[in-house]
């Protein structure tokens, strides 16, 4: 089942999307709260909700007809993993890591699909990174183990890491060059855990600037896997229903090749994820 | 002027302080959100809302009543910035930054007055940092400059950046030593930004864990003040109402005293600032 987060006068409102038709599940059943976090986190059966929804044939809408917003628009966090493929920490220089390099994003910094990616005023070093997003569907409680770890996914959707490598490197610190806001690409849609191999693996993952493939790789070549990190991350701190986990990303970025590729306004950029979806965005510069 | 945030129900609620009181802004004025983010959001007029709910003799309970919660409970976003002080980045044998060491913190790490500091399981290397934290009241126009941004700010807390050293230096990147559960302190209270000098400078800032004094410097000392602070991140991103800057830490840390001093259960911890609060915390350990 897929869902997906679209505005509404402004606000964002959570659907069902069935085929190339959206249902809203608000519209559908007043109970059911119109964000995805909100939804999850009231303990809301969204499968069965998309169930009796799609049912629904008056309610449907084009997809093509409404604005996405970010899957999920305001989570609680969004914890990001830096170089989780070994090709990946290879090409920038580092070795295998035996423990995630983890960072945050901030919600301000997330786009909707097909919505512009910001090219910064301060900045000409803008890179794309393909990755697999986690939303956490149900609190993962303090110290689960990575055998238990998988239960508390509720699906999977597409992430663009957008970086501004000469901010990101300005410190040791990654988080700055990682927040600008309109970067985080989110999208365009969430697949249910039940739909994918256990932690989803086996899928191919891919970026393409304006259509020529940049990075192709699969999802078994992460370093640390959805059930590691969440486990590793539950030693640490409570994860909770909304929270989204970005997976890192392959090989084949633009600062690492020579000479290096940075996404210029008029761009497009796809991360395309098997059986997943594609998350595509213009790249904008912004207003000066 | 001082607010703070307060349990009610099991849920947080504003309320001005006047001293050992507290007022609920919301029982005062129905209008008023029970929320600080909100009420910033929504632009509510806090310090006219706090003047009327003064007069209002009837509704106040003793602020020893109650229970607080961390001052905003669910920032937008919390950002961190390490090494802001020359004496304690020259104990970590660092040098001057040119830039800030930027970091995040969730929501999920805050922790209130009065409530536990939580030693982790899985570590014993549990530090103390005393920070000035910022809250945002108004939307930060993107590339403000330094002399326009102290307009924006609403007002000035408290802040135990605690840090599991071990986890924090597992690789470069500090985000998991500093978003342990019920880490990061924050309150007791906001003072409004009109009752200190502008930018908080001058005011004496220190640590004291049971009792002894840990760190003792003056918020003059900061290598780039809130106002240029305000400025840097306004290239970066969007500051948004109720978003929280947390400006770092003087010399004086456990780890870098020969023996190295690790809080443990049993431990109080106070962050003292001078003018603005005192922020205590009992350390108890995470139940096995």
């Amino acid at each position: 089942m897929k869902f997906t987060t679209y505005l509404r006068d402004g606000a964002p409102r959570l659907a069902l999307v069935d085929g190339s038709d959206l249902i809203d599940l608000n519209d559908a059943n007043a109970k059911t709260p119109s964000d995805l976090r909100l939804a999850l986190k009231a303990g809301v059966d969204l499968q069965a909700a998309g169930a009796a929804a799609l049912k629904d044939k008056a309610r449907r809408v084009p997809l093509g007809s409404v604005t996405l917003a970010p899957l999920v628009p305001e989570p609680g966090k969004i914890v990001c993993l830096g170089l989780n493929y070994y090709d990946h920490a290879k090409e920038g220089g580092r070795e295998k890591p035996d423990y995630p390099w983890f960072f945050f994003r901030a919600a301000s910094s997330l786009v909707a699909h097909g919505e512009p990616g910001l090219l910064p005023l301060v900045s000409s070093k803008f890179d794309y990174e393909a990755e697999l997003a986690v939303v956490i569907g149900k609190t993962v409680p303090r110290h689960t183990k990575q055998a238990d770890a998988l239960q508390y996914v509720f699906g999977y959707s597409c992430f663009n890491d957008m970086s501004v490598r000469d901010y990101q490197k300005r410190t040791p610190q990654w988080t700055i060059g990682k927040n600008f806001d309109a970067t985080g690409g989110f999208g365009p849609h969430l697949v249910t855990a039940d739909e994918l191999a256990p932690g989803a693996t086996g899928l191919r993952i891919r970026s393409l600037l304006n259509g020529k493939v940049m990075q192709d790789a699969n999802t078994d070549d992460m370093i640390f896997s959805v059930a590691e990190t969440i486990a590793l991350l539950a030693d640490v701190l409570t994860l909770e229903p909304g929270d989204v986990i970005v997976m890192g990303t392959p090989a084949g970025v633009g600062q690492a090749r020579t000479p290096p590729v940075w996404m210029k306004a008029g761009d497009t950029i796809v991360i395309d994820i098997e059986k997943v979806g594609a998350l595509s965005n213009p790249i904008v510069a912004e207003a000066a």
